[in-house]
């Protein structure tokens, strides 16, 4: 079988790059690939674990790349975009990892000039917890979900080859348009971020913090996991993403606001029906998920 | 050394009750075991399990113990106190280990006649997870935290000796007020549960809950994980803790308003230094949890 694409360009060989580099080369499915990045040492470490086959730090070493990948965090895409626009061959397929769809796309419209027809954005549901590229492994997207938001200039032709590159990964494909993108990400992944940093925002603010933080136990563990990640990236997600977050934080606000009103009420029977529904929907959620070996 | 207690007497041998029962047992610092409960079937695997020494489903068993665990759900305390009052030995200490303490002690003045200046009360931040005797283990409560809210009306030998029953158990101990103890888990356990229920319940409740369900990934997973929990349980925690509950979930909104204003300004550094803020907190307790090996 041919080979999807003669040479990859990554531009940010981190954690995300990294594997999907690992990931088309185990497959057999990408000749060449050149990492591109700022980091001299970062890049040197992914040249010497063999993740990628050759290394550059400017932008003209997309030249002659058939596919190229943009997978720094989503602030420096603008720029990026910029600097490559006069160096992608003009039969490319461009696509991206970043977490937000409909900022990116603006970033594009902007920068990437007659490209924009070949650039097929992409949103990878893979893990986090580390960064960089000694983090990377082969198997980061098996059964993994990617998100593609094709535009309307977009070929059947270049979508289906983005696509072939995702699942050439091990990822489950599928396709929605950037604004429902957003808005789903919203709900279940930037919402949970900021619900969780509010929490520890509330208890670290207070005089008697440390009391507080002393008996906290197993449950707020669990619930403030996510607000050890990174600030910048969720600061840039949550602007990028703001209109679908303001809409998002409206439902969830008033969602507290029905349950504090039973509370007040003493309404039992009404906020135990709530509680079972919702540990019934996360329970069904976490069995489906379970079964399917889910994302994690 | 002398045993602590000749005869305990626990009532409600499920995961807690029976975890104390084994590590007194372990620890040589009780003679007979009593296990008082409902369920015949629940009685007959605490005996068979040699958790307990002698099951009974009647509130007179309690005679002769020189100490009184009550140890069920708390909803069931006032008939329970009611009905062993007539039989605790006029000399035996009463502790519990209930998730609240304001409702306790009312129940307790209320049903507990005399007995009352011998209630110690007390909370055990250990795990509830799983939950029957069959999950009890004698290290449930090793280096974990029990908190005691002693009344006005204890001596210092009672409040003592419930002390030594929980570290008995390996237990840190240490003591609050009711209203200290009620503040302080409204902040840190009470109100992460009601905002995992309400973001499960939030997402649970729209036409296209499954197609976001479908997207939830890790971050979701941890995060959530606590609506999970039992919707009596926290009907009622967040009832007999009402007042504390209100205010923490007050100051949960204002805060949460505060972060919206800044997403809707577009205010990136204020918004990324609170997010700075409240990693740093995070992580900082975590790693402080880590050192201690501490609750989970």
């Amino acid at each position: 079988m041919a080979q999807l694409f003669n040479r990859l360009a990554i531009i940010g060989v981190g954690l995300i790059g990294g594997s999907v580099a690992l990931a088309l080369k185990q497959a057999g499915q990408t000749g060449h690939i050149v990492g591109i990045g700022r980091n001299r040492d970062d890049l040197e470490e992914a040249l010497r674990l063999g993740v990628v086959d050759e290394v550059a730090d400017t932008p003209e070493a997309v030249r002659d790349a058939d596919a190229v990948l943009l997978a720094t965090p989503v602030g420096q895409f603008p720029a990026i975009m910029q600097a490559i626009a006069p160096h992608v061959h003009p039969q490319a397929v461009v696509t991206d990892a970043g977490s937000t769809k409909g900022d990116v796309i603006a970033a594009a419209q902007a920068n990437l000039g007659a490209h924009l027809a070949r650039f097929v954005p992409a949103h990878p549901i893979a893990g986090a917890e580390k960064s960089g590229v000694a983090a990377a492994r082969a198997e980061l997207f098996v059964g993994k979900n990617v998100v593609l938001t094709p535009l309307a200039e977009n070929s059947a032709a270049n979508v289906d080859k983005v696509e072939a590159l995702w699942q050439g990964c091990g990822a489950n494909v599928c396709r929605m348009t950037p604004q429902t993108h957003d808005a789903v990400f919203a709900a279940v992944s930037h919402l949970p971020h900021v619900l969780a940093f509010a929490l520890v925002e509330d208890i670290a603010r207070r005089p008697n913090a440390d009391q507080l933080f002393s008996f906290a136990a197993g449950g707020f563990r669990d619930f403030s996991r996510i607000a050890g990640s990174s600030p910048e990236m969720w600061r840039d997600i949550c602007l990028a993403n703001r209109d679908a977050m303001l809409q998002e934080l409206d439902a969830y606000t008033a969602q507290l606001a029905q349950i504090r009103g039973l509370i007040e009420a003493g309404a039992g029977a009404e906020l135990a029906a709530l509680f079972e529904h919702a540990r019934n929907a996360r329970n069904a959620w976490a069995h489906a998920q379970t079964k399917t070996n889910g994302n994690t």
